[in-house]
């Protein structure tokens, strides 16, 4: 088998409880359709909720759920006591977010001892196409022994 | 006289009633507080509803205040007929976002006929006192006789 | 047949040529070793010339080729009478630069009108085996009908 | 008195030393002109030597003094016996490196017991005139107790 070792056997349950705990993915209305070791997937149907004003999904609404697809990607190959912060990320924007879904597809590109960096394409799905509509890549890093920060 | 001249007399009528269509800033309950020519502030109340899986306000969060900071802050010297697009942003994340209130504070640092570089300062207000807790670059882009795209 | 189509049946000719005038690949010593459509590897053997202060290969130096095979890549795509600008990039090092050789590959993600992102990932090459070091992400601009600004 | 406080009061000292063992900044021909607490100025004549295909300076070179200056900035900053790493840096590119000579000041945004932010602003000085030509941000990284990585 090939693919990274996650270090917690019990990843994909912490994700979710995780990803549940996000009061942002949910007023934004996301979910977590994807958890596989060093890879998260994340959609985001597409509404007036989350748009910016030419009707187009904001850039912010992509960042937000591609930095979370990111940081459970990460998580999911930290030690089962580590919690998962941003420290950074930068996103390009390739084409105007519109389509009837949004789809974030996070992967760890290099797992380090404090600072892991994962990379997430973003997809817009559109009467069953995708289209690659971002790109974003984050560096996360792996809290331990700091109280209220363990995922 | 200091700071850059609007090159449309009406800039901030037209950056409320753009920021107005800005579905997603209505979800999140952002508010803009501020519009000067190149200077543009946004402030969100913390609450569950934008939060990440500790309690600190989610990065997507703050990046969608910093972006639209950022994005209206090079509307305001904009032509009366263009749009603005983010082509990218970055976002550095200083400190957890903890508190009543955040703040994002956007400026232009230079505006070209085509690419807008603008920068966002990111606060957290916390009983009074202010913390700077993240600092957002983006790209924006001005854009010219697309349909749909004037804002 | 796969990959995108050059706008310019002598793209590999021109890249040569640009290259040949960029003093700083020549005041590095780094040389370009493939190019194809999209698609462009740069080649720097390490040494003192290049180094930090740890003997590592200097992040400059790797930000250098990686924007240069990033900003080749997307040269490739444009038509014959376009010109490259580098309007942004993000570098994210992974491990120090050790080794006898550095190369960059990089590639184009998405070639627009205006504006092309392109993606280089850099190895270290010791002893036989490639290491990732670095990723980087840049923002390229054609620039059409502007003097001195032809490759 | 205003400014961050040095832990090391050697700090100077310290920088100058480390400079002078950058290969890399002796070969592009740049010297460090001032250090003080939190910030690091460095001066770069532009020539061919420098220079991409149109003959401006390459972004490569301006990245690498920019990198350096906010690398030694937040040097300025760390205890005697920690090393400093960059992490990751991002680049605008504002304008074409036209002139005499660059300079990159670099000043700490927020020193963190891990992570520091630091930003550099690039200028091209042309007749006597400042140019604001570029903007970096970047994350270092402090290093304690590892092999080679003291400067």
């Amino acid at each position: 088998m090939s693919g990274p070792a996650p270090k917690n056997p019990d990843y994909a349950t912490r994700v979710q409880a995780s990803f549940a705990r996000q009061g942002l993915m949910t007023t934004l209305g996301a979910s977590l359709i994807r958890v596989s070791p060093g890879q998260v997937e994340i959609s985001l149907p597409t509404s007036a909720a989350v748009s910016q004003q030419h009707g187009f999904v904001h850039a912010g609404a992509l960042a937000s759920i591609a930095d979370s697809a990111a940081g459970y990607a990460a998580l999911t190959l930290m030690p089962p006591d580590a919690g998962v912060l941003t420290t950074e990320f930068k996103i390009n924007l390739l084409a105007p977010g519109i389509g009837e879904r949004i789809v974030a597809r996070g992967k760890v590109v290099k797992a380090g001892r404090t600072l892991t960096l994962a990379q997430t394409d973003v997809f817009a799905i559109h009467e069953g196409q995708e289209k690659h509509i971002a790109l974003l890549t984050a560096t996360l890093m792996t809290v331990q022994g700091r109280g209220g920060v363990s995922d």
